[in-house]
């Protein structure tokens, strides 16, 4: 696998089969079949879903059965269901749209209380920064050793004015999976506690989910960014407990562009994009029917037999981890090996330069990170050092999401140059 | 033509080349040429921009690469162009940014005064209302009959708070084209009234543009919403004195889910969207670089002989207009035919229902519409209500806008088939 990557001039067109994608974390390739439900949604079936004409109810149309298949996938309701330009959006939409319907009922930023981790994407982080800035409370969980929230430790922090709080489902640098029905039932619990006061009571959060108990309170919510969970975990949101969800077609091999906020019935929130109207007034603009469509077939093909997909992925990144092990005997795990996302191995090397060592390995033809993508411009992985309280173990992380279609020849040919590159580094003097 | 307009079964990927499309004002069709270059970055150079491995770089140079093709058609640096996700999140963050700036220099919104006109796209439209709510105030200039905005009246409406003046290039509807650069004389006479006072003076609005008169004020900023224009009109920068500009793929032959917002050096905003701090932080989230590659091949093609195009599509839609004068006498153009895009003709015919008229042509394989797919639940067309003043126009109101390609013959049988239908509607009871 060498040849191609000495040459001088790269060309990836010619040569991406051959290489290693190990950062599938960071963004995925589109599946053909996506690609060929997107064909004719560019210049055919072009038309502007709010257009009255056949073109536009076929556009309509093309939406809503996209917005089913969505849905189905989920276990819900069509209505249930926002899309929207990503991952990002998503999150913002839901943290935003929640404040901006809170200050439309005359509730003062700075009477809300919010609560996050200490681990989220700077999707989710940047926003609560942000409300911050402008007077909101934010508490931020926690996470131990194992890179995992402790449920009774959000317990804790509830507080009568507690009105969202976001836990990623699946954490994009270690992959650990948060316990998100157990988080769910600590909501549950401090909702009942929460009970809606009388209608002039100023004390008043909002009215409560349809369906769910009457008595109880509707805050907090309870929002969880699962992007990274497309592709491996239970989304069955009859059991999952949480009224706001992200989706990201783009981490599911979909397309980028293309998002999903999980909207559950009875949870009101506010546009942060305004316009003509769209998506149930939450997120104007012309539909994207193209991207639509394709997010729609990548979570059909995504959510098909994922359960047996994770045990094959486990098994495969297992043996990487054992191979690391046995080659590299000093290289640490970064969170725990059980409750952690099948495509994930985080691991630090100590007295390595990592940034330097994913060069090294790209020049292989291996493609990996030493972190969030988002975090560019970061001197280490402050998730790793989150969980592990070390300087060293966040500034030498190394991050490897592997695909459906990883082999274990592959992986062996990346832990022997793995191995290779780390004793250069310790000959070489940094 | 009729044959396949007649089956009952109405496949449009088989027919579309046959359909007449006169709604191009709504949504375009994406070039052949556009949907090529974008092919190779869904599923081979699919990389995330942030990734510093060479799948990361080259999808960073991709995105340069398409910067400075987009900025070169608009005569002006690269730093200045922010991608998007179209024209309505454009519009949103040219307004909303600004605010979102302001705010952070302790400025309360309540002290801020903007001015549009009561003919913008919704997606403006919307934002101000927004704005009001939240305290701000805003002025609605009147447009005259021609539906143009006088430079004078402006004049008349900006005052020392008015940060920020949003006029429309070219309407939607109506297609007419505002005096950009005598509204921008008007601007920028106010800004020299509006000079910035010492730096510990609470009155201080903000720095001034490098590059220009350094004595002058930096407010009010000048928005243009010109999504319309980009086929059609001079988008040199370097002349029509904008400092925000809108512009939005789907309405140029190109992808849905792809815009840009100029922003003049010099010229601060914060971001409505947070994250990872994507293009210059003013758009977190994962850079779309199939849709960015797409617009910008969209902006070269558009932008090629602009001037050419315009004058040719300019006699088509003037024999277009001659032709429907001839059979239907009593038609009405609606706004001057000068100054006015060279694909737009939106006219009033008394006594017709123009939306079941719109139905009519749609069977007979002739898509246009009654007004902007954005105002889908309005009765009626407030732009033409602004401009004429009577209900029965705007009522009535029908909106064709032509393609590049719409030829003469094409338009002969849409105005048989118009007057059949409103000969037909005569003798019917309403």
């Amino acid at each position: 696998m060498r040849e191609f990557a000495k040459a001088e001039t790269f060309i990836y067109d010619a040569v991406m089969k051959k290489v290693i994608y190990l950062d599938n974390a960071s963004t995925t390739s589109v599946r053909p079949e996506v690609i060929l439900a997107m064909k004719p949604y560019w210049s055919e079936n072009f038309g502007n879903p709010s257009a009255i004409t056949k073109m536009g109810v076929l556009a309509k149309q093309t939406i809503e059965k996209s917005r089913q298949t969505v849905v189905e996938t989920l276990f819900r309701r069509p209505n249930e269901i926002i899309f929207t330009s990503g991952g990002t959006e998503s999150n913002n939409l839901a943290i935003f749209g929640l404040v901006n319907y809170l200050e439309r009922q005359e509730r003062k930023i700075s009477s809300l209380h919010f609560i996050t981790t200490n681990i989220e994407h700077s999707s989710v982080t940047e926003c609560f920064k942000e409300l911050e800035r402008r007077g909101a409370k934010v508490d931020y969980l926690k996470v131990n050793e194992q890179g995992l929230v402790e449920p009774k430790d959000l317990r804790k922090l509830i507080k009568p004015n507690t009105v969202l709080v976001s836990i990623g489902y699946a954490n994009n640098e270690i992959g650990t999976i948060q316990p998100i029905r157990e988080l769910a039932k600590e909501i549950r619990h401090a909702r009942k506690n929460n009970k809606i006061p009388s209608e002039n009571s100023s004390e008043r959060l909002g009215t409560p989910l349809s369906g769910e108990d009457f008595s109880d309170g509707i805050f907090p919510l309870f929002h969880t960014d699962a992007s990274q969970a497309g592709l491996w975990l239970d989304l069955n949101m009859n059991q999952l407990g949480v009224d706001l969800m992200t989706l990201d077609a783009q981490k599911m091999n979909g397309p980028k562009g293309a998002g999903v906020l999980f909207v559950r019935v009875g949870v009101n929130l506010s546009p942060i994009i305004f316009g003509g109207g769209q998506e149930k007034g939450l997120r104007s603009g012309t539909e994207n029917v193209p991207l639509i469509v394709g997010l729609a077939k990548t979570f059909e093909l995504a959510r098909k037999d994922w359960g047996k997909k994770n045990k094959k992925m486990k098994i495969i990144r297992d043996y990487f981890w054992q191979k690391i092990q046995t080659k590299i005997p000093n290289a640490i795990l970064n969170g725990g090996l059980e409750n952690r996302l099948p495509n994930n191995l985080n691991i630090s090397i100590p007295e390595i330069n990592s940034e330097f060592l994913v060069l090294c390995l790209d020049e292989a033809g291996i493609f990996c990170s030493t972190k969030s993508s988002c975090e560019r411009d970061a001197e280490e992985s402050f998730v790793v050092k989150a969980l592990s309280r070390e300087e060293w173990r966040a500034q030498t992380s190394l991050r490897f999401s592997l695909g459906e279609n990883t082999t274990k020849k592959e992986l062996d040919y990346v832990v022997n140059i793995l191995k290779n590159e780390v004793e250069k580094q310790k000959l070489a003097i940094f």
